[in-house]
């Protein structure tokens, strides 16, 4: 077992948006340093951390510089290529390690390793040529998902095929990029859970939360979700199971959908998720701290709900009516220190908090 | 009325210790940067802090310099010269203003404005001289206290006087500084009570918290205090008389002492207050966002307390049993990242939150 680490450790963060900010501020309330490792001159991290080092992921030799003046590495999203986190394991401990990150990047590899652990998924067929795609359509019919295999987000490098596309042109917008054809999952709801495990192997999740997208982008979580006792105790044994099985240290978030034939895995994230933000006014201790005592190898906090909330993410221009939202006493604000709004990028939340309810 | 602040604006801050880094947490997740000015090279806040200047209080080019580069100014302790405040108000808005400062710096000032306002005090009288000391003693009698009229805090500079002391020696032991005798007041509680004032005269009063001190420093801040529903409504109006009295700008602490007379006023801070602390876990906003609310021109948050907390002060190496503490899943953990532990010296606090009872 790792020791734990001491206040006055530092904290290396792979990326410095508003996971990595939001890391740092839970770290600094338990004594930790951070260093921000990020491509951007001005990451939003940057703003709230000790240090930060503006450097590309690719550049090998800044990034065991950066893993020689940290105590432990973790990282803010799992788009990161593998050589990275590779070199910076040489040098310290990284959490969570290589392994769940590879399985959360390619989205085959993620179905695989849930589909072996018996849990569902849509059906999918990975896709890399034109006949693939056809066999695979052939296979799991229509309405269903092109996505690519690797490197996607908010709904980013997805296609919707209802069976009237043309298949060479499909693949075309692919430009060569691996894929994957998911069926389509007829779901009530979309729920997710966000779990933590300590470095000993305790496991502590919080209450799954719902999910309602807008533009393919989350636009809110609230909790409780509207489950039954059983739904809400299977969600919860779920995560643990892929935490146990990655041999997990840290938060994971993992997407249900909710189905008449039970919960079916969507996908999940070897981090902090948008969906876990509820936490922040919801419990004693959020995802962020959760993950920081995970890696620093502390016993984990309560997980255990106070009170209902719904966050509301705040989009591109969104932002501008921030202070207007203080206003209302049920609202706990949390801006990311972005400058530039651009449309469709996360600018803040809101965390709408009220007693909590029996559910 | 002041212009309120947008996010990205920038928040000078006087004082770099734990009450100015939890004032940069704060300010950060309303999207603000903050400065820290402090004459110590590596302050807890610049830990969190978008930027530090290292310089003293004296130094008004340093001073101006610092104003020039932030929107607006504030501080997290009261002993800071008028000059500096009055260089820095040529500049920029200084929140909360210099009357409230000078008031709060001198002990015999403060009870002139209190008993002024009609609230009650100790009984005090002003002493510069032997004679001055001998006089008051005879009229306020034993036991009494000896203390500086200015800069004292956690004790410091206080002498309590039973009536066998050489009066000569006492006046030594204060060096020439004006002093103050104060009269010993009989109580069964100490109280506190923070309360912040908007640019536009909102006022919003957390519940009182009962303060148990251990060797002249506050040990425990429990909510809600042990009060009747007459004491409870009493301590807030009082807060918010005062205020009122001073047009004050941001978050002042008024301690005060429980007696079977009524509430008697120990002294008020202008400023964020360790007693205050337990609202970081029993709030949705605590005192640290209330104030950066209050200087930055934005509506208050709601100051209802939604759970029952003991927040208990860490000092000197009780720090080192820091991580501990996070087994217990009450507790909420906060360290102010001091490398140096020194007797006597706040390191962290621990906040213990429990289910809101009915007080």
């Amino acid at each position: 077992m790792t020791e734990s680490l001491k206040p006055g450790s530092i904290i290396g963060i792979f990326g410095g948006g508003q996971l990595g900010r939001m890391l740092a501020l839970a770290a600094a309330r338990l004594g930790f340093l951070t260093h921000i490792y990020d491509p951007d001159e001005a990451p939003p991290a940057g703003q709230v951390a000790y240090k930060t080092t503006q450097a590309s992921f690719s550049d090998i030799s800044a990034i065991k510089k950066f893993a020689q003046s940290v105590d432990v590495v973790t990282f803010e999203f799992e788009n990161i290529p593998a050589s990275a986190i590779d070199a910076a394991e040489t040098i310290c401990p990284v959490h969570p390690g290589g392994a769940a990150l590879a399985a959360s990047q390619d989205r085959v590899l993620e179905k695989d390793f849930l589909n072996g652990l018996g849990l569902k998924t849509a059906p999918y067929l990975a896709v890399d040529t034109e006949a693939d795609l056809e066999a695979a359509l052939q296979q799991i019919g229509t309405p269903a998902i092109l996505k690519t295999r690797r490197f996607g987000y908010d709904g980013k490098g997805q296609i919707r095929i209802t069976g009237a596309e043309n298949l060479a042109t499909l693949m075309a917008s692919l430009e060569g990029a691996p894929a994957i054809l998911e069926g389509f999952v007829d779901f009530s709801a979309e729920i997710s859970v966000i779990g933590a495990r300590a470095i000993d192997g305790q496991v502590v999740c919080f209450d799954p939360g719902e999910n309602v997208h807008k533009a393919g982008i989350l636009h809110t979580t609230t909790v409780p979700a509207d489950l039954s006792f059983q739904q809400r105790t299977d969600a919860v044994i779920l995560a643990g199971h892929v935490l146990n099985a990655l041999n997990y240290v840290g938060v994971l978030a993992v997407e249900l959908f909710v189905t008449p034939a039970g919960l079916v895995v969507n996908e999940f994230a070897p981090r902090v998720h948008n969906s876990g933000h509820w936490t922040q006014n919801g419990c004693a201790t959020d995802q962020f701290e959760q993950h920081i005592r995970a890696i620093a190898g502390w016993p984990l906090g309560d997980g255990q709900r106070l009170a209902d909330v719904v966050m509301t993410n705040l989009i591109g221009d969104e932002i501008s009516q921030f202070s207007n939202h203080a206003a209302d006493p049920e609202n706990c604000l949390h801006h990311y220190g972005k400058a530039a709004i651009r449309a469709g990028r996360k600018m803040g939340h809101i965390n709408k908090v009220s007693a909590k309810s029996s559910a």
